[in-house]
């Protein structure tokens, strides 16, 4: 057998326990498959004497990142850090200019850096792998970098947020609204104290940019993800939705299409109808499933767990396998200077079926306004369903829902610009798209 | 660029032609990811002048197999014979023996020969790749074999028949008969003129004993998977397992038991029922999905379509991808001397509940005899219902299902004998098991 290959791990907390936990518990059987043993020989975090129920003793011990990235002793970095800057970028650039093998779980760097640390990585002829950043334990960067990478992938989705999905649904299962339903994921810790980077749609963000980059060959831009977040779908909205025989999940889609000959990238994270025969649609709880649709393999999709101590050391060590292995791609399958920077697509040519959902004043006239301003935006309304009765006097805000017809995206921009300002209007309209 | 890989295509049936297809709609895509070209250099099929709706003339032209393997111009040699014996064996064995890197997309013969095989690439040091073997296109192997590499991996199973999906499906969406169904599919071309391989689960057994190998680090043993099909199913199945909240999948499953301190391989490939709420019971038409269950990853699932040209094809080219970046696991995840061969598991002590469904003789105390024989058995009964009526004279068959609680298999296998050979059973009893 091969010489171990040994391991720094920075970053103790759930999921750097996990990996030491997990390399205790099936190292015999990963030294089989890997043709080696995967050693952890130093290891570094903030705190030095938490008690994390792991013995740390085995391995040395580093307060400081930078030496542990440049001990003699490790061939393979694992960065479990988190942050998209800071100490957890420096490590990595320290990692692999100094020739290790870099491992990481970090979504927000690899979507604000991974180019640059792509690059390096190339430039060293080492590893940067990143199984874990996203959709946790599912493989799903091996599934499109080399399951798939025959494959023109003509476009990829999914659910990539795991607190949003187990949020919408339970608003589903329970008919709670979003307030409560996100204070009991806080109690059960499916929802960080401060929810921000879920519940607005910035973590899925992270993820769709990295699969984006690596499904179409287009430099990351994570900047351009449109993102839209969960927090202002209500009971109502769940409940129209079912009526509608879908359910409403936060999706994150990218695909390339053409502006006057020219590719240009699509990525927006949104909450969107989903109808309930979609295998999306089956998708509940914390789970995560990303579905690439290729041009000779068709529709693919791959489901589990997308977050968790466990899942999220099973990416990391299975990336650790690879590079034990010796089997290691690009860390976005082509080489860095064939990923192509794309500009940003216009969404507003882009046809599909919207739910636009209107919380208006119980006054009269007020259907007509609205039904006017989609006349004159060219928006064709399939169905509308109102609750409450807009004209009875009582004075309570009023709900009016409506599915269009299949049109482009900007006409529903025009209407609700023509609706901007309407006494009528109490909030300003909330538009979902139905998933195609 | 590194100098191309030559590939040699043996047999240019459906796959074979999507292959080349595939290779010419997206080799500059696959040469850039895999950092040259793949380039088929020589071809061999039974008939050379078929129409096959691609032009030929680029690659050489053999005639026979054996030359074909044995040519200078070639490093991976693709076999797209089938059959689990004669020339595809052959062709396999000297493609390997000779040093050329080999794919298959042949399930019979990996499942009959892929120990052989396997030690044969080992001892030459080169790759035997057959994703495509198992589930078409989806990345299954792969999945497995590294995605997962870091667990244990304590229960595999799946849909791995696309025509049994196909024909189930639409039992269940149409009220039809198990052969109105099977007949329409073959006209679609869903179906095989002689559908037994399919229909019988033989095609899913061969896969699941491969999955059952990769996933558990066995011995393959295609001939202890115990298989049954899915032509008793009736349109009544069907009724009754949706009153009870349930479909019908033919689904493959394996796992290892304990017996005495001794491990032992459970595989069977049956017709099941699936909570409505299970993603399995989400998988429809010809779609396959599998489910492996890993003691850190938890539940993945891998789904996407089963056969075809172009999702075959895209699972050979990505084997071919591997081959080319120079990324070869051990067939089997791990050397083949540390395969370990494990006795079948004897069924009769697994617990499950069961739908056990009787035709019985339109005449008095058939019921009471049924329950008898369940009660002298030790078999629990949850629920039963009954269709038609056995006492009111008409002389009709009727149909008598019953849901049993947790119980051991012993247990239904003893009442089934004790209700053998009774004039009341006009047909011996269909059992299918609950996927817990």
């Amino acid at each position: 057998m091969t010489a171990p290959l040994r391991i720094a791990l920075a970053g103790l907390g759930t999921v750097g326990a996990g990996v030491i936990r997990l390399l205790e518990a099936n190292g015999e059987l990963i030294a089989a498959r890997a043709g080696r043993r995967l050693q952890v020989t130093a290891v570094c975090a903030r705190e030095r004497n938490k008690d994390r129920g792991i013995d740390l003793s085995p391995y040395a011990w580093e307060d400081d990142m930078t030496a542990l990235a440049a001990r003699d002793d490790v061939d393979a970095v694992v960065e479990l850090v988190g942050g998209s800057d800071g100490p957890a970028l420096t490590l990595a650039r320290n990692a692999l200019s100094g020739g290790k093998q870099l491992v990481t779980a970090n979504k927000a760097m690899i979507a604000h850096h991974g180019m640059e640390l792509a690059a390096l990585a190339e430039e060293r002829g080492v590893a940067l792998k990143y199984e874990a950043a996203v959709a946790g334990g599912i493989p799903v960067i091996k599934g499109l970098g080399e399951g798939a990478a025959a494959n023109r992938i003509e476009r990829i989705y999914g659910i990539l947020n795991g607190t949003c999905n187990y949020i919408l649904s339970q608003m589903e299962s329970t008919g709670a609204d979003f307030g409560d339903v996100l204070k009991a994921a806080q109690e059960l810790g499916y929802a960080e104290a401060d929810p921000t980077f879920d519940i607005e749609g910035v973590d899925a963000a992270h993820k769709l940019s990295i699969l984006a980059a690596l499904a179409f060959g287009t430099a990351l831009d994570f900047g351009a993800v449109e993102t839209s977040g969960i927090s202002r779908i209500s009971a109502a909205d769940i409940a129209q939705a079912d009526a509608l025989g879908h359910v409403i999940r936060l999706v994150g889609i990218a695909d390339l299409q053409e502006e006057g000959g020219e590719p240009r990238l699509f990525q927006r994270v949104q909450p969107v109808l989903v109808a309930k025969g979609h295998p999306l649609a089956a998708v509940d709880g914390p789970t995560n499933a990303v579905v690439a649709e290729g041009n000779f393999v068709g529709r693919l999709m791959f489901e589990g767990r997308g977050a968790g101590d466990g899942p999220t050391a099973s990416a990391v060590v299975a990336d650790l396998i690879d590079i034990a292995r010796g089997n290691v791609t690009a860390p976005f399958s082509l080489p860095v200077s064939a990923l192509q920077a794309v500009a940003p697509a216009d969404p507003g040519q882009r046809v599909n079926r919207a739910y636009i959902r209107f919380s208006v004043a119980d006054r009269p006239g007020v259907l007509a306004e609205i039904s006017a301003a989609m006349r004159d935006a060219g928006v064709s309304i399939e169905s509308l369903i109102q609750q409450g009765h807009p004209d009875d006097g009582s004075g309570d805000p009023v709900l009016v829902a409506m599915v269009t017809h299949d049109g482009p995206e900007s006409a529903i921009s025009s209407a609700v610009e023509l609706l901007d300002g309407s006494p009528s209007l109490i909030e300003p309209p909330l538009v979902m798209r139905l998933l195609a």
